[in-house]
Formats: C-alpha cells, sequence, structure tokens
C-alpha cells in the first residue's frame, strides 16, 4: 500500500492551502495563485530551504543564514508589488502574464546547487547555474502540463514584453531589489538598505520596456551605490573569499582523490559529482545515476552534503584534504591579501617555497595551499540593458546622463588581485 | 610536515584577533576578553554555527535559520550591558567575575546537538543537553589550565553570589532576553520582541539575589506575556509539533533498524548514535568510537549529518522510513490536531484503524504513522527562582504580589494534547 | 478682485490631487478616496497638524511632537487595511460604508483643542472634544452636501452594522491601534510597540459585530499588556502629569484675571476663551466673535495660541500667573508625588503651609501652587463593549472567558493619587 | 517673596539630576557631564524644543515635527561615541576637550531663530544663525563663568587640535551624522539612512585632523549620495520651497506693513522684528527692547509666535497679507514650476500679467504674488576641509583621489531656477 503513493501524495494532495508566509524582511506575505503555491510545494523549490543564499558568508556575517527559499519567495512579493504599482499606471498586464511573470522569478535561482560559486570552480566545472535553472524549469513545465511555458518564455527573454524579463532579469529587476535589501537585513550591514518599495514605486513603461521616472533618479544613483557597498564590504569580502577558495581547493582535492580512485566518505548526492566528470551533456543526455535522473540526483544535493562530506575528510589519511578540511570546518581560514595590482612572481614563488618547506608537498600540489586569483566588480553595466530614465518631457535617457552627477565612475570595472595561502606561514 | 600541526594550529596561532562581530539584532558586537575570544574559536563552539537555535520551525518560519551561535554572541552582548550596568549602581562585580560569568553565558548551549529535543526523544534518549554543557565546558577547562572553574561554579549555581547565576539562568536570564528577541526578529513575530535593554537597566541586587526596580514592573509583564505569545505562537506552533514528531519517529526508525542489524546510510557521526545504545555513563567512562572520544563524536554531530542522512533514506527499502524521510524533507508534514482535552481512546482507535488499512502496517508499526503527545507551556513559574521587584520603599516581593493585574493566570500549567497522522487519511 | 476668492479657492482648487503620504511609521500611503482627499484639505483638518497628539509628553520624550493630523492619517490607513482583510473573509463592506466608515476615523479627533486635557481642566470646562466632534462634523456635512451622513451614523453608532462603529470606537478600535504604535514610535518606547497588521488579520466580523479569530488571542492580550504599559510609562508619565496641571492652573488664572478684567496678552482666539464663559450651547446657538462663528474661534485655536500666550505671561505683572509660566516654559516643572493611597490631610496642611511661608500667597491662592488630584486606569473594561473572540466551533466568548490566563487583573481600576507643589519647598 | 526668586530658580535648583533621555533615533541617550545637563536645562536652550529642525517641511512630511533640541541631543550622543572610538585608537583627548567638544556640538544651532532660512531673508536679513550662535554662547560662558571657553574656542576652530572642530563643523562631522539620519527618521525617507555608527568607528585622527580609515570609504561614498538624495528629496523639495518662499513674502510684507505704520496683531517677541531694522550691530551694542536684552527677545522667538500671527493675518484688512497668510495656514501653496535653466522674462512677464490681471494688485506688489529664485546643491565640496582617507599604507589621501569611481560630480554645483505663483492663475 505505501508502493508509489509518494508520487501520488507529492501533488495536490494538500486541500487547505497555506497562504501567508511570514517573512521578517516584508512581514507577511501573501500566495494567491495556486500555480505559485504548488510551484513553492514542489521538492525542486522546497530543497533552496537548504542552500544558503550567501554559501559561506556567515563564516563572517554569523546572520547570514538565510536561504534562496527565502529570497524567492521575497521576490515574489516584489514581483506583486510592481505588477500592481504598474497596472495602477495604466500598464497593461494580463493576468496570465502575471502568473508567469511571477514564476519566472519564483523560479529565476532554481538551478542554484550548495556554495553555487565554489562549486562551479571546482566539481562542476564550467556548468553555470542559469543552465540548470531552464532545465528543471521544462522539467517542472511537463509535471505540470506546460502551464510554464509563458514563463520559460518570459525567462529567456523571448516574450515580446521586453520589461517582464527585465522585471526578472537586468540592472533594476526585483531579484536585485530583493536581494540587496534581505542580505543588508541579515548580514547587519544595514547600508547596504535600499528602499525597494520607492524603487517600485517610480517604474514605468515605455516602448514595452521598463524605465524610471525622473524623480526617481536619486533613488537608483543610491540603488548603485547601495549595490557596489554590498559587493565589496559582503560579497567579495576578503574573508569570505578565503573561505570560498579554501571550499574550491577542498572539492578539487577530493574529486582529485576520487577520481584517481581513493575511497573517500561522501553523501550518496555528492558522490556522483565527485566520482564522474558531468558537463551538461549528461543532463541533457537524460544519463541516470543511482536509479534517479541525473537532475534528480542535483536536485538532491544540498549544503548539507557538502558540510557533512567535509567534517568527514577533516579525518581522511590524505593530508592535504585533511589539512584543508580541518581549517574550513575550525575556521581556520588562509591569510588572504588582496591589492589592486597583480602580485609579482617573486612574491608568489616566495610563498610557494615556504609552503614547499613547511609541509612538505610537491610541486602540483602546492597549489592546494596557495590560492591566485582576482575578483572583478562593476557597480553598473554600460553595454547592456541599460537602466532608463524617463524625464518630464517624456523622453528617455539612460542613467549615466540623467544623473547630473558622473556614474561613469561606476560603469569601470574594477579589479582587485589576492593571494591565499595558510596562517603558519606567517609565523616564524 | 603535516603530522601533529593540526593541534598546535587550533591553538593561539591567530595573532590578529578579530573583535568585532556584525549581529543584525544588536549591531555590533564588541568581544573584549582574550579567554572570550579563545573559546568562540574552539572547535566546540564553532559547531554552533552549523546548529538551528529553533531546530525545524524554519519549515513555518523560513528566516528561523540563525544558530546556536549568534544566539550565545548575542547573550554575550546583553551580558556585558547588564554587569556594565549593575556595576554603574554600585553593584561589585570583579574583573575575574565578569569574565567567568560571560564565559558562562556563552557556554550555556554548549551542549545541544542538532535538532536537540527531537534527539533526545529518540537516539540519546535521557541524555539532557545540560549535562552535556558541564561535560564539554569541563573538558575546556582541562584544555584551558583550569581558566574555567569559576566560570563552571557560577553556571552550576555553587558560587556565593547568587546573583551571577540568575543572569545566566533564571526567570529573567539574559539567555531569555537574547533568545526572545532574536527569534522574534528572525522569524518575523513581531509582537515577540521584548526591550532587553530596558529590562537591563532595570535590574539590580540585594542580598546578592538579582531584584527588579520597582518602575520596571511593567516590563516584566510585558515581557512575561510575550514570552508566553512566543511560546504558543513559534516554539509550539503546531506545524512545527508535526514536524519534530516527525522527525522523532524517522530517527526512532532509523535507530531499530540499525540496531537490528539492517545496514542504512548515515554520516559517521550519526552511525555512532545510531548503531550503539548511548547513555551518560558512556561519556564520563572515555569511551571511544572510531578512535575519537565519544565526546568529539558527539561534538562533530550537526543538522548537516542528519538532514544528509534523512535525505538518503527517502530511497531506503524500508518502507517505514522511506515513508517517513520524504514527509520530512518534501514537507509533507502530518495533519496534527490539538486541543484542550485528552483524546479518547476511540478517537485514536479509529485512526489507527485506518492506518492499518491504508498502510498495510501491522500493530507495533503503526505507532509511527501516529503520533499521541502532549505539551505544556508557563509563562512564569511560582515555585522557583521567582522575578523579585525591589519597591520603592526598598522592600522586595515577589513579581505576582507587586503587580496590580493578577498575573496567577501566567503560572498555571496550560497543557494541550494532540496527534499527528498521515494526511492522507483525510482523504476519501 | 481679491475679494471672496478665498472661499473659492478653498475649494476644489486643486485638480492635480496629490494622493501618497509618506508616513515614517506605515511607509506611502495612499489616499484614494476623492472625499477623503478634499476633507484632508479642508481648514477644520489641516489644523490638526498644529496640534500635537499627546500635548505636553514632549516635555519628557523629547521624540513625541507628532500630530494629530498624522494620528488621524494613520488611522485611515489601518481602516484601509481592516476593510480589506474582513472583505476577503466574505464581510459585505459596500463602496459606500467604506468610504463613510473611513471618514470616521478621519474626523473622529477632529473636535480636539490643543492640549485637550488640559483645556476640559480649565477654560472650557464642560466641554468635551467628543461633542465639539460631532458640530464639526455637522458643518462639515453641511458644506460637502450631504456626503457625510453615513459617517456620522457610524460615528454615534446609529447604523445597524455595527462592527462599522465598532472599527471606529470600541476597545479594538482602529484609533487605539494607530495610536499606541505611533506613540511609541515617537516616544522611543519600544515595548508599547504592537502588531497592529497581524491584529487586523484576525478581526472577523459575526452578527454584524467584531469579533477576533482565536488563534489572534495572545496577540490580544499583548495588546492590552501594552496599552496598559502605555499608559503608566507614557501618558501617565508623572512629569508629564506634573506638567499639565502647571498648565492647567496657568490657564484657570489667565481666565480669573481676565475675566477679573485685569489685562493680559493672548492671541486673539485664546482671548475669546478667555474672557468669555463658553458652554456647549454658545457653540450651538451660533453666537459670534470677532465675526466669525464660536466654532470657527475654536478651530483657530492651537498649540501655538496657548504657548505663544503663556511666554508673554512669564512678563506679566501678577506673580502668580508670571511664576508659574516661567516654570512651564523653562521647564522648572512642581515636583510630583505618587501613590497608591490617597494623601493625608496633615500631609497636604504642611506643604500649604510652607507654600503660605514661601511664596506669600494668601488662602485662595494657595491652590495655584498645590495640585492634588488622582488619576485612573483600566487595561481593559468588562462592562461595555468588550472584545469577543470567535472559537473554532464557532461560538463567541469574551476575551477574559477564553484567555487561558487570568485577564481579570486588567479590568481592575487602578487609582493613584498625587500632589504636585513648587520643587523650591524641598530646600531648605 | 516671589520676587527675585526666578532667577535664582533658575541655576541649579534640580538636585535629582536626570541623566537618561529617551530618544526614538537612538534609544536612550546618557547625559554624563553635568555642565552638559546644566546648558540642557538653560532656557536659552529649552527653547530649541519649540523650534522645529526642518521648519515646514512637515507641510510635506508629515512626521517631521522633530525638534532642533533633539537633533543637537543626538548629535551630543554621537559625539561621545566618536570621542570614545577614538580614545580608543590612542588618539588623546582630555576629559576638559570631550567636555568642551561636547559642549560645543550641544550648541552648534542654538543660534538658530524659528523658521531659520525664510527669517534670514526676510525680517533679520543679513543676521546669520551662526553669529547668534556665537553671541549667544558667550552670553553663556558669562553665566558659567568661563566654563565655556574651551567649547568656543573648538567652535571657532581656534583650538590646535583641529580634529575636534572638525568634529563639530565639517564635511563629516557628528551634526550631519545625526541630522541625515534623524531627518530621514521623521520624514520616513528611509533612503536617507546612514549607518553613522559605523562612519564613527571607521574615523581616525593623523596630524591632528580627522581621517577615515580606508575600509570605510564606501560607507563615505555611501553617505555622501545619501546627503545628496535628502537635498533633493527633502530638504529642497520643490513643495516644501514654495511654502518657504510663500513664507518669505508673507514676513516681508507684514515688515513693510509695520514698518509703515499700519497696525497689526503679532506676538510681543514678533513686534519687535516687525517694527524695527534689525542688525547685528543691534545685538552687539546690548540695545533693549520691553525691558529685555535684544538677545533674550530674540531668544524668547519661536515657531509658535510666527505661526500665531500669521493666523491672525489672515483676517487682516491687507488684501496681500491676509491672502499669502490664508494660502499657508491652510495649506493652499503656490504652484511651484522647477527647471535646469533660468525662466525666460517672457515667461515670467507673461505670469506677471496674470496676475495684475487676476488680483488688480499694481507694479511694486506683484512681487509678492510671484517669486522667482534659483536653489544649489553640492553633495561635496572641494575646495575646503576635504574628507581625508587615511590608506593601508598610512598615506593620507582625498575621498575623491581615493574612491574608484568618480566622484567629481558630486562636487559640481547643480543650480536649479524656479518660479511660484498663485494656482488660480492656472485655471481658466
Amino acid at each position: 500500500m505505501f508502493h508509489n503513493f509518494i508520487h501520488e501524495y507529492l501533488r495536490g494532495l494538500r486541500t487547505n492551502k497555506k497562504k501567508i508566509i511570514n517573512d521578517p524582511v516584508f512581514g507577511f506575505i501573501t500566495i494567491q495563485s495556486e500555480l505559485i503555491f504548488d510551484l513553492i510545494e514542489h521538492p525542486y523549490f522546497q530543497r533552496l530551504r537548504r542552500i544558503k543564499q550567501l554559501g559561506l558568508s556567515c563564516i563572517v556575517f554569523p546572520g547570514a543564514n538565510h536561504t534562496r527559499f527565502e529570497h524567492a519567495i521575497g521576490a515574489v512579493f516584489l514581483m506583486r508589488s510592481a505588477i500592481g504599482d504598474l497596472r495602477i499606471k495604466g500598464v497593461k498586464i494580463t493576468e496570465a502574464e502575471a502568473e508567469a511573470v511571477t514564476a519566472a522569478i519564483l523560479l529565476h535561482d532554481i538551478g542554484h546547487g550548495p556554495f553555487s560559486h565554489a562549486l562551479e570552480y571546482s566539481i562542476v566545472e564550467g556548468l553555470v547555474h542559469e543552465k540548470i535553472s531552464v532545465l528543471i524549469m521544462e522539467d517542472l513545465n511537463q509535471q505540470f502540463d506546460g502551464r510554464l511555458s509563458l514563463a520559460i518564455q518570459i525567462f529567456k527573454n523571448e516574450y515580446p514584453k521586453k520589461f517582464l524579463h527585465q522585471l526578472v532579469a537586468s540592472q533594476l529587476d526585483v531579484d536585485r531589489l530583493d536581494y540587496l535589501r534581505r542580505d543588508s537585513f541579515f548580514t547587519g550591514v544595514t547600508e547596504g538598505v535600499i528602499a525597494s518599495d520607492r524603487i517600485i514605486k517610480m517604474l514605468n513603461v515605455r516602448n514595452d520596456e521598463l524605465v524610471v521616472e525622473a524623480k526617481g533618479i536619486y533613488s537608483i544613483e543610491k540603488f548603485l551605490i547601495a549595490r557596489r557597498l554590498m559587493y565589496w564590504q559582503v560579497y567579495l569580502h576578503k574573508t569570505v573569499l578565503s573561505a570560498e577558495f579554501l571550499l574550491v581547493n577542498i572539492l578539487k582535492r577530493a574529486k582529485e582523490l576520487a577520481l584517481a580512485g581513493v575511497k573517500l566518505f561522501a553523501t550518496p548526492s555528492l558522490s556522483v559529482f565527485l566520482e564522474n566528470k558531468i558537463t551538461l551533456e549528461h543532463f541533457q543526455n537524460g544519463q541516470t545515476y543511482m536509479g534517479r535522473s541525473l537532475l534528480a540526483v542535483f536536485a538532491g544535493l544540498e549544503d548539507d552534503d557538502v558540510i557533512a562530506s567535509i567534517k568527514q575528510w577533516q579525518f581522511h589519511e590524505d593530508q592535504i584534504l585533511s589539512y584543508l578540511s580541518g581549517c574550513l570546518v575550525n575556521r581556520k581560514l588562509f591569510r588572504i591579501n588582496l591589492q589592486n595590482e597583480p602580485f609579482l612572481e617573486s612574491q608568489t614563488d616566495s610563498i610557494k617555497k615556504k609552503i614547499v618547506q613547511r609541509f612538505g608537498v610537491d610541486g602540483d600540489d602546492v597549489s592546494y595551499l596557495l590560492v591566485q586569483d582576482s575578483i572583478t566588480n562593476n557597480a553598473y553595466l554600460t553595454d547592456d540593458n541599460k537602466i532608463n530614465i524617463l524625464q518630464k518631457n517624456g523622453e528617455i535617457c539612460e542613467i549615466n546622463e540623467a544623473s547630473d552627477i558622473n556614474l561613469s565612475g561606476l560603469s569601470h570595472t574594477v579589479r582587485k588581485y589576492f593571494v591565499c595561502y595558510p596562517k603558519e606561514l606567517d609565523i616564524r
């Protein structure tokens, strides 16, 4: 009698649908559409409860344990506000479009795995989350009998009313409006707070494109500066970088060992990605592992898989793996040096020499103990998907031209270089 | 060269000690004492980063992912405020006492395992976290060369200045002052917010006992009511209860299978607790597992171990285990009925019958699909550790007598009864 | 051409009606109805911008400068929420009723003069603001061609759907929901914050009466406790009381002098009330002063009239008037003693003796330097307009019965006695 | 016995000094110094309770009723934080310096009259508040037996440790840190919120000058953008401008009439300024009016004097005065047109013609019904008192060079032109 019932159970069982979600950022969020409700209930979406929005940032900002689940729900709330406010201004948005664009924002991050950026740098190289998002949406579309077709069109920017896509993905999308505010809230970096409600009230549509009304120009300036601040102070915080690249190296080492046939504990889902070279084609070809599609396996991969495995690797016999794992689990992070210019080869050579001396590792393995990379940040991109201002005379121009301060600096790419290495090297 | 270095590494390596923690609830928290700093750095404490303060409550309140780590740090902040304010009023607190009582509050929850209440109901039956806390503190005391002796004395209420213990554990301790405010913040249940700074400003000491100055009486009333509200609306929220008892049954089933020799995946730390009947004696006797002391194994057990294992159990061949696990992972929780009176046997019998019919389980296994229990709540206990009010004439009396509303209702134990069972049973 | 144009100007001139108000408590408040907009624009309502909500409380809570204008707008916001939420639950509220009940809450305090309670104790004795509110509403109703008839009916509780009146005036009306939250916000007494949005979401209607759904019971308990706290900590704060009774005595003295023919500066509107014994009949009989109806003169009386006059009285030759005025303007308030029992005659006699000695005033005038009175507070009244709980079984019972704590204490009237006298008397 | 006692009373009577102020922005503010306490108690400072910080801005932002009193207290709070944080970094600040710089910030705005900017444009032309502030401080210094000498030195930037003056008055002074945050709080323009605590934590001193540590650079950028936003959205809000220039014209007209001998009601303090041409010399020469020094008369001039007088002027026989007064009191503000270029003479001529036609006023009086002016704003001034950044290598450079975005736009002066005229002119 248990047989087969899970499938049945997972669909539509809940008759008394719960509609109000308590969000510490926006208060009560009401889910009004049944489709949105059913998507939230789906295991593919429920897994986002177990994937942190900011990955390892909680190592620096202890409050930053919020998840991709909350972010997606918050973005739904803001999308609903934006739709309401645009309609008041006379912008035509049909009920079907409203539901589709809401579904699109709900699912915009569905393809993220745990510690997404670190994963993409290590065990699923070349597998960007946007691609997986589309695969999952298409899978859901089948399960929901095509009811997500319009949402997918909007998500892929294939729908004529471009502003709908822009609400989902542009330099002023509700994705950013939610995450900046939410990340500020949970990290305690209050300076990143943006007035999402005010910005939304300033939106309008001209020629099917999103524009900001002229009086909103100062709010946009402030939004761009706040975003820039959040990048440098939170997302690219040097200690967070150090932790993330430590994680990258741990996963790389584990995969190297696994591929070489060394036995190591891992949760079943993670094992699949350690023991196999996975590419996008494996997803598309419908390859199965452990009797499940690769997509299903991926959908079972969450923060806990990574953490539970690394904790055990502290006791692995491979000294590099155990060392790196211990450093992450016990927060003994690598020293990180960050600067505006590339490091000289002489500098990194000197560090390498110390690593060889101290740890007795040979040539190739040195790279596990020395991270060398760079990060870049643009507060505003001028080439693509500009933020457009609707002036009082009805003309439209780019924010850069409309603002009477020079925002060109914001569109300039800032690159910073860093090296990370064990703190012991500093000790004599 | 890797050999043995971890131990060395884990102690005192960090020379440039980071002192400011960004807390979304209280803002910047400065850690002033080196002992406190070193305790925070210790792996025993770092593990609290991976144990949620409210266990499964995030299943109802998606923002409630905050951890025991943050709570302990917040309590340290409040303890420092309380010490400062009491000193201003002339209460004598030596530097050593101040550090000790701060260490005591920092470590007061150190013995919590993941999903603590559920665990104590299932795989570590009879093993309350307070006992483990003391064991860990004593272990730490050895590692820190006796520098925690005074903290432990205070924690155990063996120190003459009783008010120090009362700040750590009483009906108006800084533990409660932090968790009520913090849990309100992260759940979004704003009604639970208490004015912790105001209450602290009202504290004083008479005859070595904590008292509240008369003008603080309304704040205390409000504190008691807010706590009561948080119990019913968050901690004992019926959906949270349903999820927690589902978890209890999953762990019970897993342990039953493991003890019966059935193979099932679990992370190594969890395996120890599934495959062995663990009692307090095992901790005290210094029993080792996987080459580590039981305490060390326990200290490696975190939320991720439980979640990663349950996720895999969805695919286990034992139908009860896989069914229950799927329900929790995919948030298909049991229906819960809650009422003020015990359920009649006829009512539960009728549910049992349906369970047998629907799931084909036999007698003993029915209990995995039917939870039957009760919960109680007291907003205020009159028998022990009363909240005392310092009146303007210098006399001391209990809050119950001092308040001109009748608080006796608050000290009345409220008990509620509930049953939980699969939602399918409601469907015809 | 200037001739007569003001009248014309005051009506309907503004074509581009401004619809959004920036409220620090609730954020953007949108005014959707033209009637409400026009009422807000009316001079009778604009005057509320110049009348502080909490009178002299700002003497203790420097942030408490918020006005009756803001409170009324905030109450409109909450009323709109309540209407929306009730309609979702199926409660029938026609558009006309919605507008009327909103107008009623907008105007519920329109009859307040400056420092209302002090005024009612002194120069307009026996003239309660509720009566004036009705007079003004009726005057407005004429000006608006009867469009306020339904609002007045609801205000006077003469409309069959009683819950509409209860939203305007009852123990759980939106008046209280706004003022508790707003007064908390501006005084900084964060403990008074109530979850107005949550309470509103819990409202429902049965038999045309307002009820609270059972799960809202803890919120109501907390609301009652918060209100009680605000009474004792803010509204009846002893220093505020001292300031208010000082103001009462100043106004009494000024009126005594004015009636006796002593010349004293006052703004023209205030002069009317100082130089004449005004009763409700004078309003109803259409008596005119300075060429304006008494109602128009009253509507011109604001905080600034009182303050500007008292400031000048500091230099008046009447020593009592100048002394009292100097005390208020320069915040040299009277000492206030507050206790639960009446003061003994011997105690007050001793103070009187000192007053005579120190200030050389004779018998009758002593009362200007010695205030003797009492205050009472009930957190909850049981006799009238009870808060009713809608239980899960559909039955309705009073909050007192539904709550499992004993709220009877809250309905007990607490009376406190006080005397105020110049601080100099304490000095030897 | 009343004789002479006020003077005695006003000094030092209060023995039980109240030390904690409840501030809705920063919470509890403790006044620790007796000098600061006594200054707050002084009538010169108490008057700030009756002068709004933002003048007529409350006509647009109804919550903006906060006063100069609260701002000064808030600035004291931030100054105390800054002193504490700088001392932790090893900056030497003696107790005397700490008290002096705190007194200086407490009194920095003491010379403001009611609706300061409007007043300076009309009845006290050429009399800037900074000058009066110094006069009042010097008067207080005499009353306090020279205890303010150091504070005055710092205020005038005559003290060697320049950073103390910079904390009081510079582009990053605690004045701005308080007012931006406070004005954001009360207007509800949340985007203006700045992280004052974070900026203060970033301050340091090099060569006796204030510098910002490098990691604070993003906070400074955000501070500058927030300030710019507050200027355009609040301080220079077009409707606020319209109201302020209406007030200017009212006061100008009243003064013109008064000087011409026309009788008009005014409170005594205001009368002095209407009936006499007052210059700075009158203050310095110790001229007296109504038996009081001009400074004392000025210190008696508050918002209520202006409002109470204008209210009465609605009924004055001079049609221009009564018209303008009615417009302000009843919020029938002038239409305002704002643009980046100067208005053409042909445009303003056309408005003038309409004014003559409609109101029948003759040539000179037209200017009362047509305001023509311009406003300017610089977010950051490069010429003077630059914000300096302390880089990691110990070098100091200006924010403009240190920031990797181009802040030059912020130092560019933006000028906007506007005309205001009666709304009736738009109606046909």
